[in-house]
């Protein structure tokens, strides 16, 4: 927890993907201050046709390096969601060459009793975590 | 926002994909009043028994055409969600020929900092929005 | 309702996702006492290096039979919940050979006017159901 799941216009090489992973998973280090292996993420590839992705007025332009996450995760406070967007923008640019105008992120709640890690327990509620 | 995710039985092409989005983007404006450009849409293609989609005892018949739509978004009245249901089958069938009964919705709702547009900030936070 | 998406590695086929389904459907019906064609179910498959799954430090060992499974539902108590982990993980070794060690669970509320399952109405709010 925090399960983050990055839908992606198709071309990316393996390498080109687990840069994009390592380099979201520091930032969700960096702002949510989870375990290290608190890191649970998917990536699903599409053709460009399947996106339709504009900006709300905000003249922000996009290309097909457009990444949209979403995050599912229990409660976080308003400050840590932003240094989260911030965190990671700074390291797609840095680590990935994508700009921060071709990051969407989009954050769900949920609660201690919504996981399971494996082994059929919540383990938020056994106490395991 | 919202932001919609699309799943489908494999086997439309790109203008189809288009038309279908352009209708159900169509229904969100009526429904949800949002800006023109307030369109974010994803479109996932399934193999026919990647989907197990049934009625709940409804008697709702389901083809191929089915369309599952997942949605998040910030709060809004259940009347809006009643209206966006209504135009979206509306549209659907007129535009693309979709039956209402192969249209299933599922909302999920989030709050205003779970947003992020673009360039690291949370654009309803900030006031940009 | 509940709607269940299901995120895999690749490789699959008709048969063993068919049984994966059922499977999950079994544990659906035990722990959340829902209608027997309450039965809403979707698959994504993904290249290997598309998934990131650790463990947050409960020393959980990931195999490619690895099962991410999301869930959307109105909301239900921890019990149930934690009966459909025990339940889902058993049904998903018993009759997949799938390791409980290997199965991920993340829950996520939402209410009933949040729901159309065909016929652009939202059948909760109707009465229908």
């Amino acid at each position: 927890m925090p399960l983050l799941k990055f839908d992606l216009i198709e071309g990316r090489d393996e390498q080109e993907i687990t840069a994009l992973l390592d380099a979201a998973h520091r930032a969700v280090l960096a702002a949510f201050k989870v375990p290290q292996r608190d890191r649970y993420q998917i990536v699903t590839e599409h053709k460009p046709y399947h996106f339709m992705i504009q900006d709300t007025g905000l003249n922000i332009e996009r290309t097909r390096s457009l990444v949209v996450l979403t995050v599912v995760t229990s409660p976080r406070s308003t400050e840590s969601k932003q240094a989260f967007y911030a965190e990671l923008t700074r390291e797609l640019e840095e680590s990935c060459g994508i700009a921060p105008s071709d990051v969407i992120v989009s954050i769900v709640g949920n609660t201690t009793a919504d996981w399971s890690f494996g082994n059929g327990v919540a383990q938020y509620v056994t106490g395991e975590l």
